[in-house]
């Protein structure tokens, strides 16, 4: 299955708002290093800086098994929200 | 499909080196915003703070479709490399 197909299924529509999705997963060999917790935050704070972000419209979930660690960031952008450059 | 299985199939056995996946995926309503792009040099700044990155082992792909752009970060990280906190 394409990405696209995966990203795309989950499509709202009609699409009257934009929608980031953001999916990190850590494929681990030890238990130990949580990689994902230490970049959760800054990427969140990365997403802030470029797009009007409503922290009510924003769904972090994580998961994780024995050998791998998910981070999904689910983030509704109202139309017209402006995006910043820098 | 749970998002376990979409990483999980493209597992490496036996896992020899831990992974980073990352994927950003932006619904867009009009072709004009291009937000992946304001966010992917910033994404990669926040993950070799925090790991041990050799730009060999760093994949980055972009799609982009009418309606969505999608960006794939893939990072292999050598076992035993180092996870830094802050």
């Amino acid at each position: 299955m394409s990405i696209f197909n995966f990203f795309g299924k989950q499509r709202t529509a009609p699409a009257a708002r934009e929608r980031l999705q953001v999916l990190l997963a850590h494929e681990r060999v030890s238990a130990g290093s949580d990689l994902i917790s230490l970049l959760r935050e800054e990427i969140l704070a990365v997403i802030a800086k470029h797009v009007q972000v409503d922290s009510e419209r924003v769904r972090v979930t994580m998961d994780r098994d024995e050998h791998m660690s998910i981070l999904e960031i689910d983030v509704e952008i109202p139309l017209g929200a402006s995006v910043r450059a820098a």
